[in-house]
């Protein structure tokens, strides 16, 4: 299959790209490289089954002279403003990266008439929703730029779903860690600590407790509900077994980076940062039902994570 | 009260601002005429509580001038293109004129700590879901342009609500019907009628079934919810009773128009137009709960709202 990843040299992307590449899709990658990084690619860019463009989705030239060259069969749309706090310093950053991106992509399927669509989705959009979140649940009240304009963007994948016949795949990310991430709960602690390895600060009160899901189990899920979805139009949820609080990452960073002596300084407050949702949890039964489970438990991911990220060179 | 009404001199904003002055609130409208009409609200222009601002929303100057003169206690953002068939001809009208005036609203308001917010949303964001509808009801996977641009514009009315405490009520309108409307189905079959009396063209076969309210019986609803909620983020959903399938409606309009001969030519198929959605219905307790119910059954509000256009000069 011949596939456009956007936001490919990115922190999911990349290990999509990789993904796809080994199991012998011809895969191009744009990326504009805001969040993703040459890097991330590098090893790949030999391999005749891939080519990187460097180049921006909202650019329609581009756009439009990248679906013209390529002819894909398929498009994984993942290219985004993955940073929620980031997103909420600017009320249009993420209706740019995240929606007008998805709206450009679609107009562009709909122009060269291709017809599958992969949409990186999140839990953001359900706010602060509780219980064991089901993929047909509402009200949908999202509280952070971030789940507003990502779900503004499933809206519009609906629509030409619905309208153009684009066989549509989303799959709504839950909290994912893994090496070669540029922001998150782990890189923040790492990134702190190289700055001073005597005192971490910990956004909140450390007691924020949510699954996280390694990198790999992810793109296992993306290509699960890929293969295996079988309605014009399926959504799915994939997160890690149980959930991890913030305090626990710290004392697990901590420990790996040889520091376990660091003091841990809580800012206090539910939550890290406005927008935050501090507890969540998803039904992934839907998935499961298409064979597919995390291989570790949250924190074992996250431990997991960590080690991979110090061996990548952080 | 003093309250800006953005939309204010379109169909349905025009009778929320009758009804505001009326009830002795002090009402600023503002709109850019691309859907209203001056005439709509020019028996308003005298009144000392009532001043009409062209403008559009989408003009940040303009907007903040108006919300540094105006020193709002409250917005009702009805602002929008509402015609959800001219939306679906261009991928970003809808875009900019349903959500992102909603954004330079809803920012407009944090920079001028305005706390209360009215924004009239749509039962488009359902898309082609049956049964009866409630305000929790998911999934959301709407067909229309409309339907997305409206449900994004929800989800950053959310954002707002939670991050800046502004108190928000949601109306997700159904079909409304009356004088001052500038589309919809009533409208059309009176211009087609007035083109051609001897034969009216009717999109679809003419069993697409949904109940009908009238504008008055809307602006009831709007009112009581705005009154009446109690929660920092509330939505409510509005509709006749019962409904009418399109061929009645042609029919009434034709025997209304004094024509009761015209022959009726139906173009075929299950709905109007792409993004039509055929059939629905809500659920509409949560409203009734507080107080509010339609004065008239689908079917005599469409006989009423016929006469009522009529009556106004078509």
């Amino acid at each position: 299959m011949h596939v456009l990843v956007t936001g490919g040299a990115g922190f999911i992307g990349s290990h999509l790209c990789d993904r796809l590449v080994q199991r012998g899709d011809k895969v191009w990658c744009v990326d504009n490289l805001y969040l993703g990084q040459r890097r991330n690619i590098a090893h790949l860019e030999a391999n005749p089954a891939f080519r990187f463009i460097e180049g921006d989705v909202l650019d329609r030239p581009v756009l439009e002279a990248l679906f013209a060259d390529g002819r894909f069969e398929a498009v994984f749309h993942l290219a985004a403003n993955s940073d929620i706090a980031a997103g909420n310093a600017d009320a249009e950053l993420d209706l740019r990266l995240n929606q007008l991106t998805t709206l450009e992509v679609l107009e562009a399927m709909r122009r060269h008439g291709v017809k599958r669509l992969f949409f990186a989705s999140t839990s953001a959009i359900f706010g602060e929703a509780s219980g064991d979140l089901h993929e047909d649940f509402g009200p949908l009240q999202p509280i952070s730029f971030y789940g507003a304009s990502k779900l503004g963007a499933e809206g519009y994948t609906s629509v030409y779903a619905n309208q153009h016949a684009i066989r549509t795949v989303i799959l709504r990310f839950p909290n994912v860690i893994g090496e070669r991430s540029t922001h998150g709960v782990i890189f923040d602690f790492l990134r702190k600590l190289k700055a001073n390895p005597n005192e971490l600060e910990v956004l909140g009160d450390g007691n924020q407790q949510k699954p996280y899901l390694y990198v790999g189990d992810l793109v296992d899920a993306i290509l699960v509900a890929w293969d295996k979805a079988d309605a014009p139009f399926s959504v799915f949820h994939a997160s890690g077994i149980d959930s991890t609080s913030v305090r626990e990452i710290a004392e697990i960073v901590v420990a790996a980076a040889g520091r376990p002596d660091t003091r841990l300084r809580f800012t206090g407050g539910d939550r890290g940062w406005p927008g935050d949702v501090p507890k969540f949890s998803y039904d992934i039964s839907r998935l499961k039902a298409l064979g597919w489970q995390p291989r570790r438990h949250s924190t074992d991911a996250v431990r997991f994570a960590v080690e991979r990220i110090l061996a990548n060179g952080f």
